[in-house]
């Protein structure tokens, strides 16, 4: 079989753990979590992808956390540092965080939209992607 | 404690088990998986994040799968479908794909880019990734 064919199977081995739905993220709340960093989480199974905003001069301190982080800048750029390495990243740029490595972000000049994806769901956003779970969406 | 000075914490409680790495999108290969159908698969350690572009006219077959999955559309529209409804998604819009939901995509006179994220690493993508893992990419 090619990879084509095996990536594209329709033979389940399970039925579904629960349906699957549709999100516009224009209708998910957006929550200031510091001044000028606002937080658009959304609630997957064993994921939660935050769709995040930064104003200009706006800092996510240093911090470390037991979920492993995945950060895609889709708009402007800020300046990201991992383990005290700094880059300047902007629409096409990824970071890639293992779990318990420092990371922080600051903008400048420029504002930056960027998508951070959590496996297992980030903690400390749990409550406001569960909320958005229930609530902002149109299920499928 | 805040949730922000929560989420914000420098207190680690283990050390991290591999190093944090920085990926420019532009030097990941870009392998076509079926006619018009193009991926940039990105791996993290529990996670794979696949960066699809669809030409016009193009379909990725309606399919199912262990891992769940998230789509976030970044570029162009496609019609997205799940389990059996169908929408036209655009920049902006979310999908949230549970274990063994059958899904499946198609262009018609737009192109579309947008982002796949799995956990666990979808399985057919492993080896893409792992060579894109090794080589095409600056170590933090």
């Amino acid at each position: 079989m090619s990879n084509a064919s095996e990536h594209f199977t329709t033979t389940s081995e399970h039925q579904p753990t629960k349906p699957g739905r549709f999100v516009e993220m224009n209708l998910v709340d957006k929550v200031e979590f510091l001044p000028g960093l606002t937080f658009q989480p959304v609630l997957g199974e064993n994921m939660l992808v935050n769709f995040v905003h930064f104003e200009p001069d706006t800092e996510a301190p240093v911090h470390v956390h037991v979920e492993e982080q995945l950060v895609i800048v889709v708009d402007g750029s800020f300046d990201f540092e991992i383990d005290g390495e700094v880059r300047t990243l902007s629409k096409g740029d990824l970071a890639v965080v293992p779990p318990w490595v420092p990371h922080g972000a600051r903008t400048h000049e420029s504002s930056c939209d960027e998508i951070d994806v959590f496996n297992p769901p980030r903690t400390t956003l749990l409550n406001l992607a569960q909320t958005q779970a229930n609530e902002g969406t149109a299920p499928a």
